[in-house]
């Protein structure tokens, strides 16, 4: 994971807020991204963001640029990020999805920056005059605005994911069973196990909770959890019944 | 695109930063999901946090619930986010690509919540117990706990994304193992299991088969498969070395 993004700058431009140089330095170091280059931050006390856990090595390292051109200058592809809402980029404009897949490619071979613009107005003309193509995350056109922190960790969680992972297919199911209803098994079956002495006073609540999470993984059906309560009520009727070794009358 | 998220629930379990509530509802606004359940919020005042800008109706209509149980209830699918710290889950955790997916396809025929951590500690065993299952955001072992906001935007767009765009071919290279070495493994794993004598020799052809499309669904790598083959060997070994019920001398 961390080798993936070697060799990706991420560049944010005349970013207003220091807490979300932070937040962009934070998800980098999340995923594995080096290289955060900032051209003209409003806040020159910008290294002192504390949403930065984790992440202060990055902010320390970090390189400060008068222009977008020297701070991309040694990268071979230049991506701007956009919202949603500038129609006039719209027809050259790459989704994520997209984008991301040949940034991908490129950072097999050499060195790629994104860029991302201030909280207020974004990449200007002359900034994404520099850029290779433009890509914008798929938000809601009625919406499309996304905090800067939030933007980078999107962007980059698409370059570190695996996608091979994602379209593995895997038949499909129906008919689940409303959690109210596999809760409703859980305290049941709780029930019955204690009531037969399996569960031991002093770790009850941890039994609770493991026989609760394997129930979860049972995946079941509502069909299924029907006829489970109806065997657990059963059982519970027997054991209330005296047809057990310790009697309860 | 908006449709795509209606059914789902995001669950903030007693988060302590407002403006982290605020962060998760403006990323809900821009990937367009709705509903947002508290449970147990921190702090009464959350209505107010600055940074949901664009969800302030979204904020408004959050409903608060005292336990996991009642914000979960009407939901068919729970699934908790845990980070990758946390090692004794990593057995039956999913990463959020392939959670993902399931979720997607969940969402075409119920609704499905995902439940977020406190910043502080995530979720407790409890609140964990009440999930089908985890998932976690691919970031890095040494650094894997990720800002609140941030998590619950990356997760949305894993939901919301189009795979379509980010699959159109590229040729990708892994470490997954050729498919004559998968091979080979399978027909060592035969012939354990017919010298254990667990194979019925009436139905042998068709174990085989079923065997086969299990080691088929482990997708295994490259590295993963040698040690398979090397513990399937010692078996073989032991087997055949006469220490075991039918010695074959």
């Amino acid at each position: 994971m961390t080798d993936k993004l070697e060799g990706l700058c991420v560049v944010l431009v005349a970013t207003r807020n220091p807490l979300n140089i932070g937040a962009a330095a934070r998800a980098m170091s999340n995923f594995g991204a080096r290289e955060l280059r900032l051209v003209r931050p409003y806040d020159a006390a910008f290294r002192e963001a504390k949403s930065a856990v984790g992440a202060a090595e990055l902010m320390t390292n970090a390189s400060v640029y008068d222009t977008v051109a020297d701070a991309v200058a040694d990268c071979e592809l230049v991506v701007g990020t956009t919202s949603a809402g500038r129609r006039e980029l719209q027809s050259g404009l790459k989704r994520l999805e997209e984008g991301g897949r040949r940034i991908r490619r490129q950072l097999q071979i050499g060195r790629v920056a994104v860029l991302f613009g201030s909280e207020k107005v974004g990449l200007s003309n002359e900034d994404m005059s520099h850029c290779h193509w433009l890509m914008r995350i798929p938000t809601r056109d009625k919406h499309g605005s996304m905090n800067l922190g939030q933007a980078v960790a999107v962007c980059l969680y698409e370059l570190a994911r695996d996608g091979k992972l994602a379209n593995a297919k895997t038949k499909g199911s129906s008919g689940r069973a409303a959690a109210a209803e596999v809760e409703r098994l859980t305290l049941l079956f709780f029930d019955v196990l204690n009531t037969s002495g399996y569960v031991k006073p002093q770790v009850a609540a941890a039994t609770k909770e493991k026989l609760r999470r394997m129930i979860r993984r049972m995946n079941l059906s509502q069909a299924d959890t029907e006829v489970w309560l109806g065997m657990l009520r059963q059982i519970e009727w027997m054991l209330g019944s005296g047809n057990h070794r310790v009697g309860q009358e």
